[in-house]
């Protein structure tokens, strides 16, 4: 069994204090208290993650698409063949993909991370071609699944060793919302048919093959619940477990998260039992139209930022909140308070 | 009875052709068909509001505050003295407002109206010096009804002919949510306890008080539904009639729309009834926690875009939802297309 503190230092909580001091500088500013609601409470969070009050803006917002092949996706569980993954991987790389449209538009950039894809290509953050299918086999070996953990975390350490002040993972291959939900199933405790979705678009019969390959996979990791990185190295995939240990580090390096959909935070769930408290220092960017994905917000104690039947992943939904998070910056940064524009406060 | 019509020409829809076209283009693109949601709703409806696909990014914004002061404030309905109303309008004009981050964040600039607050200035967008208590009298006469509807109607054509791509239409008003309530009250034919919310943040004794004015005021044209000029001039205010002005002129100029709260949305409702089929032309841009608000947005038919229990007005929840419409707009324009990357379609 292994110990995953032996990866991932201790996550410190968001600052206390400086969360206290960021309430009482919103209660300054030119408004009704507390009558800029949710934007209040998400620039008095980035204070307290940020440690400083008003909170520095987000300038350098960075998102990793983690790319991967899934075994499974042999089984028929996509609507889509299995060679699109390294497609769209090249689409993102162009520039081409509704990621990278987001993350225009909110003033971020984008990597992608190819952990798994189905090709010969080796680097520093591969750590294998494709997977085992879960529904029969583990997904990767023991050696694999903690290798996989370190290039995340290594992942995490580059981008904000650059500067990167908020990071967003992104999730990229055909057939990974059959891991995911298999990965929410075991850690909400839920029946496989609360967890499965429509994924890109199936029809019933593969609807059908899904469930029961979600149902297989959850069934091999039953006495597994209270050994993460085994049930990661089981039932997820190399770039799920990457993402993880991306998610995890990312906390102990103090950085704010905006988690994506199903797939990234079904690895958030995993994350938190890597290291825990991480949740702290992340924002659910949407609640996507698959089932599985709102009970694992339920489960993290998560509100979303958008609902909008987004089911793209790629890190789509959580950059199309990040323009949420600049404003909530940007009220702290620059409101005058009461006193200094000459604003009576309440009768 | 002043006939709308007269001051209104007939409202466009948004082009169907334009519609179906931009439809058939978001199937185009490198994405699960429908994946990216609302965000693949707004993108059609801007195509379809531009005629042309895709469509033209935003890119002069706008954001008009229509300022005025209530006769119905001294009757103690809300939180803040009326003097506020004034110092709030120096304070957007100095940049240091809610409405002035959130249109920064979001690439939109502001314009403060000053139709009636509570001093003697006399300019193109006067129409009095505060108005009348609408629990007893008439916010204003006939003439001034009509004179704020044409100023709002110059203040749309300005803009539009400035070369506005959308507008945004904000409040500012110490006792203005009184007057939106019973506006949607009227509108929506609810009883009085059911729109009336808490303003800026009153307590019960206010509550009480405001309800009892809302419910005078509702009385006070039980007979003049289907007259609404009427309406406006007996239970509005020179600023809200304006704002009605505004946003049915924006319409008929064909000029998209985010609505704001509770008190844009009220002056929204009677703007449809001003000229009919304006609301094809509006977003909802969020649901405040004013009870009315809701009321209101359901029967526009509108679906918000942000439920954030915001209650600032000013524009700002409109203001904060169009970053998401930048987004919908470079989706359509940045996305590569499954030909033009080369990326297989469905099995």
């Amino acid at each position: 069994m292994v110990d995953p503190a032996e990866i991932f230092s201790r996550v410190e909580i968001p600052s206390p204090q400086v969360r206290e001091q960021a309430q009482a500088y919103q209660d300054q500013l030119t408004k009704p208290a507390g009558s800029l609601g949710r934007l209040e409470e998400i620039g008095i969070w980035l204070s307290a993650c940020q440690g400083v009050v008003p909170p520095r803006p987000i300038s350098r917002a960075r998102v990793v698409v983690f790319a991967g092949d899934h075994g499974i996706a042999a089984k028929g569980v996509s609507a889509y063949p299995p060679a699109v993954s390294l497609q769209m991987a090249a689409n993102i790389r162009a520039g081409g993909a509704g990621i990278n449209a987001l993350a225009e538009s909110a003033g971020a950039t984008v990597r992608v991370a190819d952990i798994s894809l189905d090709h010969d290509a080796w680097g520093d953050e591969r750590v294998s071609r494709s997977c085992g299918s879960i529904d029969v086999e583990d997904a990767m070996t023991e050696e694999q699944a903690v290798r996989a953990l370190n290039v995340g975390k290594m992942i995490a350490d580059q981008e904000v060793d650059s500067g990167a002040d908020l990071l967003i993972a992104g999730d990229l291959g055909i057939g990974n919302t059959t891991p995911a939900a298999a990965l929410i199933g075991v850690a909400t405790r839920s029946e496989p048919v609360a967890v499965v979705g429509r994924g890109t678009g199936i029809n019933d019969e593969a609807w059908k093959r899904k469930v029961t390959a979600i149902r297989d996979a959850m069934f091999r990791v039953r006495n597994d619940y209270n050994d993460p990185v085994r049930v990661l190295q089981a039932i997820s995939s190399p770039d799920l477990t990457a993402m993880a240990g991306f998610l995890a580090q990312a906390a102990v390096r103090r950085t704010p998260v905006i988690l994506d959909g199903a797939v990234v935070t079904s690895a958030a769930l995993w994350a938190t039992r890597l290291a825990p408290g991480a949740r702290n220092w992340w924002l659910a960017g949407h609640q996507s139209v698959e089932p599985a994905h709102k009970a694992a917000l339920q489960l993290l104690e998560l509100e979303p930022l958008l609902e909008y039947n987004l089911r793209l992943g790629e890190g789509s939904g959580a950059a199309a909140a990040l323009p949420l998070v600049h404003a909530a910056a940007n009220i702290m940064n620059s409101m005058a308070t009461f006193e200094s524009a000459g604003v009576s406060e309440t009768i």
